[in-house]
């Protein structure tokens, strides 16, 4: 079983070149896995590519048994008793994701003392205490781009819901009404509006692409540029200042990560400040904005509509606010598990643990922590 | 007044060069004009752009009413005690739209004997009994353009509702619940699937654009191919042959006028041979489909989801049975009317009765009939 060092990076760092089995990589033996999804119950048999639940266990299972590594999965995950903590004390690699997140505490890392690779399955790993994993020298990665396309595809689409008033005439439907003017005097269309996005990353980049044919106005904000023939080909202008460039908008959607600078970034003061009937679509994390502000904002009217579907915590209780808000076009966290979604990080994760048995470095843009280092976007 | 030419196209052909008081283009003197639109009742005040309803009767009555003309609107088109019936013996101009249509029937274009211009405030006269209007000499012409880009949005939204299986997702959260496998073992991305539309005219092009950053693989049916330049840019394939595209699909979007050729095109034994599980959207017209067929495919799974906000007729009965099938993401007819689409369908309309009283011909595109002349894709 290999060594484990808990000091913090500059320690591990000596650590680490003073002892090698404490390099992320793989030592040889049998590995014990755990992977935490989501149920699919009656759903698991519908569809033979339904691989991100506990049922198919990312239809790794044949493949990890074959080489003698033992792997549970489970969806167990809250509270002292449940199933995740019984295997705590001797998992060396912990598999979970954004959308079902075991939430992995530094109390949790502390008595995981054999553990070495977290890996998300999917992209989104603030579920994890990132400061904890790196000052134990863990390596944290997630499949990077496996679900981009399914969250940028997800964001228009709530774009277009809450910009077109989708959900009323729906419900005037399943309710035996009919009334066009409930429903369009409040109804737009996207074109010749102002649409923000905070933040330029890789889904940000793909909505942006999207957006161009619609003929918006379109603004993003991030700490770098994008490169400028994206810029050109998709006719965003940067905003250097996050401030100016909110109040702009018709349409604000949020892509960039959950850090502890970007933790409750929209909150009240600054919603204060957006247009009157601003529409904001956030499928990045819950906790980047102000939940009961954001829920006091869309009963005032001050914000015309809310779409997203991450909360804090997930699953979202009974009683969250944003369930009984008004002009909410809410679901449970989805945009990045779709069918296709899951294939493609399900192939991420084998192909990581495949590097990982085998010594090998994993596709650099995947490491959130490597080997108790964190990544520059979320120093 | 001007005499009225009830005789078939040739007829009329002969009495309009024969007889130049039978000319659509208005004589001198006061014009009696009726429009008909949906109430905005409560929601009238709520914004100052709602113009397409009776509260504000596309915002021309001041101009109307400042050249001597008599302005009457209503919502109450249905019946013989109905408040259009009473105003059809004297009245010049009928302004209608799609949204809540006044079915104009032979037996209306008959009592209506000064009737002369029948104006569709939006796309879509299909409402109109256009053979009998041919024969009655009439003109109808619609605002062509006005709401093209508005409803080809509308179905992009659809699209992406149906595909990424949005609906089940928000009731889960108005319903208190969480079940992410309940939404994620049917839900997928845009992107790879095939799409089909069934006619590309200005709508089904508008899509195409929005389409192509998705990286579908996208198809088109018409009776003539699009210019080479689009087609290059966005992709698409010409389908010469309806039904071997269809099959190909994962998604068929309508986007066809409703003539005698078309109406109940997609039938119960074409919808036998589409994919399973196809998703089709339809914001053309739902007397294109079978209602039955339609309703029964749902529920059998064969049609994995139906979305449009046209039916037939409009209003919907309460037991219409798309209100209760299963997958489906409804409304009432909305996408070409919202407040954007509005404006622009106003101003369009008062430029044609400005032209009509002028004596000026319309934009050519605008006619639907001509003088008692068919347009050729409605013959």
């Amino acid at each position: 079983m290999a060594m484990r060092c808990a000091g913090v990076s500059a320690i591990r760092a000596l650590c680490s070149s003073a002892n090698s089995t404490r390099h992320v990589h793989s030592t040889a033996g049998s590995k014990k896995i755990v992977g935490v999804f989501y149920k699919a119950n009656e759903y698991a048999e519908l569809n033979p590519n339904f691989v991100g639940t506990v049922e198919r266990g990312l239809g790794i299972r044949d493949w990890l048994e074959s080489q003698g590594h033992q792997y549970v999965v489970t969806d167990d995950k809250e509270g002292p008793d449940c199933e995740l903590e019984k295997h705590l004390s001797d998992l060396h690699v912990l598999i979970t994701t954004p959308f079902h997140p075991a939430y992995v505490t530094a109390e949790r890392i502390k008595k995981a003392k054999n553990l070495k690779l977290l890996l998300t399955a999917g992209i989104g790993s603030d579920h994890i205490d990132l400061k904890a994993a790196a000052e134990a020298g863990l390596t944290v990665a997630e499949v990077t781009g496996s679900n981009v396309v399914s969250v940028a595809e997800d964001e228009l689409m709530r774009i277009l819901i809450l910009v077109r008033n989708f959900l009323p005439g729906y419900h005037q439907v399943i309710n035996g009404d009919w009334n066009v003017a409930g429903i369009a005097h409040r109804a737009y269309d996207l074109e010749g509006k102002t649409v923000g996005t905070v933040g330029a990353g890789r889904i940000g980049r793909l909505l942006l692409q999207r957006l161009k044919p619609f003929n918006c106005n379109l603004l993003y904000h991030d700490r770098i540029k994008i490169d400028p023939e994206l810029e050109n080909q998709t006719g965003a202008k940067f905003e250097e200042d996050l401030d100016a460039m909110l109040p702009k908008c018709d349409i604000i959607v949020l892509n960039t990560p959950l850090t502890e600078k970007t933790r409750g970034m929209l909150d009240k003061e600054r919603i204060s400040k957006l247009k009157k009937g601003v529409l904001i679509v956030n499928n990045a994390r819950g906790a980047l904005v102000d939940t009961q502000a954001v829920a006091d904002a869309c009963t005032s009217g001050h914000i015309g509509g809310y779409s997203g579907d991450v909360w804090f915590p997930q699953p979202a209780p009974k009683d969250h606010p944003w369930r009984y808000m008004p002009n909410q076009a809410m679901t449970p966290h989805i945009s990045g598990t779709t069918i296709d979604a899951q294939l493609r990080y399900a192939a991420g994760t084998k192909d990581m643990l495949d590097r990982y048995f085998k010594g090998e470095e994993f596709p650099l843009q995947n490491y959130i922590v490597k080997e108790g280092v964190l990544a520059p976007q979320y120093r």
